[in-house]
């Protein structure tokens, strides 16, 4: 009996210890792209803190996050849909959802998690707290016609934008009856292969890979349909080649204007917020995948398709110029911003690390090693509409 | 020995059972003004979980967050300031910084926490982990004479701005290092009486009291000097009653305006956020106190002074119309938005209640009491810039 009471009181103190009580809004998540791993981060000390294993295949994953922001909801390449504890550090529900899928997003009011499908496609939706299917809406955009989904956006009021790549439309699909979703469909264009919505969630806009330019629907007057903008935004009459297509979701707002990757083209495209029209052009260094804005709108960070993987480049919104050249490593994926805009973490996935700048000096402040990183995700993003 | 092991067993339990594993990131603080308590709140279950007594005077009292989102620094009134963990539900430090204080601020990192002062005039910095005094910035600005100091607000950089109502000037101090601060000093006109940086950190504004007009610092080109905008905002020639100072802090900015209320007229105006001219005015039921933009900018909720004070008003910044007029209480005196807007919590002091709305519908959807409740704090404020 006294052993026993010792062995029980030794067994409290490690399970009450285990999971260290702190708050979750310095936290964060890299994914380690070839191993199904998550290394959990935490930004204040600058380190990894916990790795969780066992999420499949994460080539191309995302996720997003509760709005406590304790727990990753994390989307696999496999359709693999798994919630993830930061605190417990550990898997708390894994859902393989559909055979071929490509991220996803969470509702205005957290309680709706939405992946997006490419086999069978169409998007789903599922409680928030128990991962269960509460409806689904197939991409059925003719009788029998399945289309790819990409794109998938939150907008206010537990709607969700996204796009059909085979398709050609703009769906919004609203979920206030998370059972029964109505949709309203809009043209697009031929083969959107990507969409945003803008940091207010007024704006989303799907880019054209079928032909030049980008559709765009005002979801504060969805009644208007969409308008095409920028007719010269795609690869072109002389279809250049395309290392690695941009992301749209990098695009990014900084006083008034968007700063999106070209197409091909190793510019920066600079485009005035309400207009929608180009206004400006900036060299850089190779074929911009990701461009970022430091969340101040100071900065602009662009990182490159290959062979130009390894720089990545820093304009001043200021002046239009590219004022920092770094190599951070081989193989850049991903950089993520702090949510004051100090830090910046940069995947390097050849390298096998995660390297951290200051924004204002840009020296190196902290790094370490992550099996092949490559989307880095702040908690702050809980916080966002559009992430 | 077998008993003690029982009890061991049993404090081991009860010890680490108290404080519940959570994340940070829905939760926030209510300010109990009257009784020098606070109320802590989650928004998701939209409820109060806890209470902590202990503050001191809390009339006008602010707080910020530590980038975790764990800890609250509370600024009171006769010049205390606390440290209070959520997580713990207690006061972790409490320090008596001056005589007479009204706000603070943190830094970019989260290191620095700087507290404004009425007397002694000045800013005092502290570390946000221990509290330790690390500097000071006395507001002598002529020898022998201190100013009472308003306005504070961080900027990029560890910088802080803040503005010398008995001076007439705006003073940005750059804690880089954080024992031995720089100060510039900038001229601002006759009695600025508060301040606020827009929600990039670029300008910093200070409005004035002894004359018409705002006085504006591009702190990204500090170089250029302050200049004078809105020549027309103030009491004007004919010096209207003011029967309570509007907050500047909650000057909105939505789709490129600025939205701000007119002191001692019934009006909130709109200004254009590129070149700062007044674009336009709002007719509204009162003298306005908050106005507070939901973070899409959509929305722009306003309250008002004595005797309107029971009256909150929505404009819909697309139409410049006020779609909504609620009654929600009596003496409302602060709103505070969930981070994507869903929710907007208001105070209603006379009430004793905090009310919850949902901002599509503007249905009530929460309440609960709170001993005279002022302002209302969410953790989502960790994440951003002049908070």
């Amino acid at each position: 009996m006294f052993r026993l009471l010792l062995l029980l009181s030794m067994l409290l103190l490690a399970g009450c210890a285990a999971p260290e009580l702190r708050g979750t809004g310095d936290l964060g998540v890299v994914i380690e792209r070839a191993s199904g791993q998550l290394t959990l981060v935490d930004t204040s000390r600058r380190a990894a803190y916990a790795r969780v294993a066992g999420l499949g295949d994460l080539s191309h994953a995302s996720l997003v996050y509760s709005r406590d922001g304790r727990y990753a909801y994390v989307f696999g390449r496999d359709g693999g849909l798994t919630k993830v504890d930061l605190l417990e550090q550990r898997i708390v529900k894994r859902v393989l959802q559909s055979g071929n899928a490509i991220g996803g997003s969470i509702s205005q009011d957290g309680r709706i998690v939405v992946a997006q499908n490419y086999t069978p496609g169409g998007i789903k939706a599922f409680d928030a707290e128990t991962l269960e299917l509460l409806s689904e809406v197939p991409a059925e955009y003719a009788p029998g016609s399945f289309s790819r989904v990409v794109g998938l956006a939150d907008l206010s009021g537990q709607r969700f934008a996204y796009a059909l790549f085979d398709g050609g439309e703009i769906w919004v699909s609203d979920f206030s009856d998370p059972r029964h979703p109505r949709t309203q469909r809009y043209p697009a264009g031929l083969q959107p292969y990507d969409g945003l919505v803008t940091p207010d969630g007024r704006y989303y806009l799907a880019g054209l890979f079928g032909e030049d330019g980008v559709a765009l629907l005002d979801t504060w007057q969805p009644e208007r349909g969409t308008r095409r903008i920028l007719e010269n935004y795609g690869r072109g009459q002389e279809k250049l080649p395309v290392f690695k297509m941009p992301h749209l979701r990098g695009w990014s707002m900084a006083q008034g204007r968007a700063y999106l990757p070209a197409i091909g083209r190793h510019e920066v495209l600079i485009v005035a917020g309400d207009s929608w029209q180009e206004v400006g052009r900036i060299q850089v260094k190779g074929q911009p995948v990701f461009v970022i804005a430091r969340p101040d709108g100071r900065q602009v960070w662009v990182n490159y398709a290959f062979p130009d993987n390894g720089w990545v480049e820093v304009v001043d919104t200021l002046t239009g110029q590219v004022v920092k050249t770094l190599a951070p490593g081989k193989a850049v994926l991903h950089m993520e911003f702090t949510p004051r805009g100090e830090q910046v973490w940069i995947s390097a996935r050849d390298d096998n690390r995660v390297l951290i700048y200051d924004t204002a000096s840009f020296e190196k402040i902290g790094e370490f090693s992550v099996q092949a990183p490559s989307g880095i995700f702040f908690t702050s993003r809980a916080n966002r509409t559009g992430f």
